[in-house]
């Protein structure tokens, strides 16, 4: 118990998630109500759209309405997702997000195929030719990250060895370009984790680099969410991607029910109770979740948003 | 993590915990089918039913008709909750219900005046009082418990050793009265625990009485069931209380939104995946899960139900 982290940084990535997943429409004005009510909670990195095709993905037509429409905070970096130089350059475009670059590789080769329809190495070469890209636009790379490190919906199990090997390809690909990635994220795409795996993964990968800061990226499709990252603040992890009120889900994961992030508020809940400082204040982050449910109009999977803080009982 | 247990026993709550809650009228017929379906999956101890106070608890008026309505499986346990003299009569009377004796404390004396309107004394005056009865009815007296072990809404937190104390008044009272308990159930009644919490107050007993087993009944309520039930499992823990698709919730607690028990197939699910065994078929508890969430006609809290077990994917 002793070695859990005295504090931990928690990304909000629910708007991205929420507004590129619900399937009604939501008014450009009540996504920035929510991106606008999150910033005031102490949260200071907040993942709000995602420019992605519009035909594709509907929700996300008005992503530079959203952006422009949001009133920002100075201590906030508000960032947007994207998955070509179309959407890149939109980003870039737009003004206010912040712009940093990732270098993603996928663990299992028959969600690349099914998800981007390519072989790991097409992926690696598509992954050296995006940080180039970066390089020339004066974009810093950030951050590497590997999809579906703890099991896939269509390969099954992911040997901890193709892991560590991964981590070795993306900094590889850092070293090879002359970046240095200040962490990189592990990413439970499909919500294989068990607390034992996120042991043995992150075990074995700090091991192999212990200079290497590791996140965790853990989506909550069969309820693991919250043990998934006790498991990780026991390995010392202290970065958490996390979703207001459970928004979301991974419309690549073949099935239904796919849950979105752990949720933020549940994770700040159990950080905080647990003596582990979030710099978010829970009760202002509850009525986020409460609006965010108001908002899609429809319940949310998160529990304290329901169940109560329990500071405020007493 | 290799002293993870190899096997748990999980005590099926989720008829008595859904039946007394459930706001709607619920048939006999299709409280029946939910717990002969149970009893087909591997479950070997499902409690069934409440013998209350028809006035106080509608849902279980027809609690004798539950009972005599199953198809009783000789592998199954089929047990029931009371709360005086009168409940254990009829318990006694219908047959077919597992009667065993409990010694229960409260840890919080707030909760207690509120719950039974008794103090600390007043209780374990009741409790003494409670295990002559059984002995007098040649019941054994199989468990002791302690309601309020983490915390408590009208109170908060509830230190360590005051839990610690209250184990000695349990193995007293039944030494006392010449039984011996089989274990000592630490219920966390209005979800105050945290996986830190579990074990830091597992440590203190396991400490001060190593020959004791101890076992955990978790609320979900704010969403830390399954990482709570993790933190067991690290400390050796083998024996959970949990209910089928999260059904149920603490009348009790004074706030809306208390969930149930910690959802039993997503217990199960976390325990199969690290390889611990626990004797149930997990895909035959998520059509129990769909059969409870049919039965209440409304959304029930349990995740691995909607998101799927994994092995069937592949």
């Amino acid at each position: 118990m002793s070695d859990l982290p005295k504090r931990v940084h928690i990304q909000e990535e629910g708007p991205r998630e929420g507004f590129q997943f619900e399937k009604g429409h939501i008014p450009t004005q009540r996504k920035i109500e929510l991106v606008d009510r999150l910033s005031q909670t102490g949260l200071d990195h907040i993942q709000i759209v995602s420019f992605v095709n519009p035909k594709a993905v509907p929700g996300m037509a008005d992503a530079e309405a959203v952006v422009r429409g949001i009133t920002p905070r100075p201590e906030v970096a508000y960032t947007a997702l994207w998955l070509n130089d179309k959407g890149f350059e939109r980003a870039l475009a737009v003004g206010t997000i912040e712009v940093k670059g990732s270098v993603i590789l996928a663990a299992s080769p028959a969600f690349l195929k099914r998800n981007q329809n390519k072989t790991p190495q097409e992926q690696l070469a598509a992954q050296h030719a995006i940080v180039r890209m970066y390089k020339q636009n004066g974009i810093e790379v950030e951050r590497g990250g590997i999809m579906a490190a703890f099991g896939c919906n269509f390969e099954g199990d992911i040997p901890v060895e193709r892991v560590v090997a991964l981590v070795r390809q993306l900094l590889d690909v850092a070293a090879q370009n002359e970046v240095s990635l200040r962490y990189i994220l592990l990413a439970d795409t499909m919500a294989w984790a068990t607390p034992q795996s996120i042991k043995r993964v992150l075990g074995a990968v700090r091991d192999k680099f212990p200079d290497v800061e590791f996140a965790l990226h853990l989506h909550d499709t069969r309820g693991m969410g919250v043990a998934n990252a006790y498991a990780g603040l026991e390995m010392g992890v202290t970065r958490y991607d996390a979703s207001v009120a459970g928004l979301g889900g991974c419309p690549f994961a073949g099935h239904r029910g796919a849950a979105g992030n752990v949720c933020t508020e549940d994770l700040v809940f159990m950080c905080e109770e647990m003596g582990i400082e979030t710099g978010i204040d829970i009760e202002a982050l509850i009525d986020c979740a409460r609006l965010a449910e108001d908002i899609v109009a429809h319940p949310l999977p998160g529990s304290i948003m329901r169940g109560g803080s329990l500071r405020r009982l007493l």
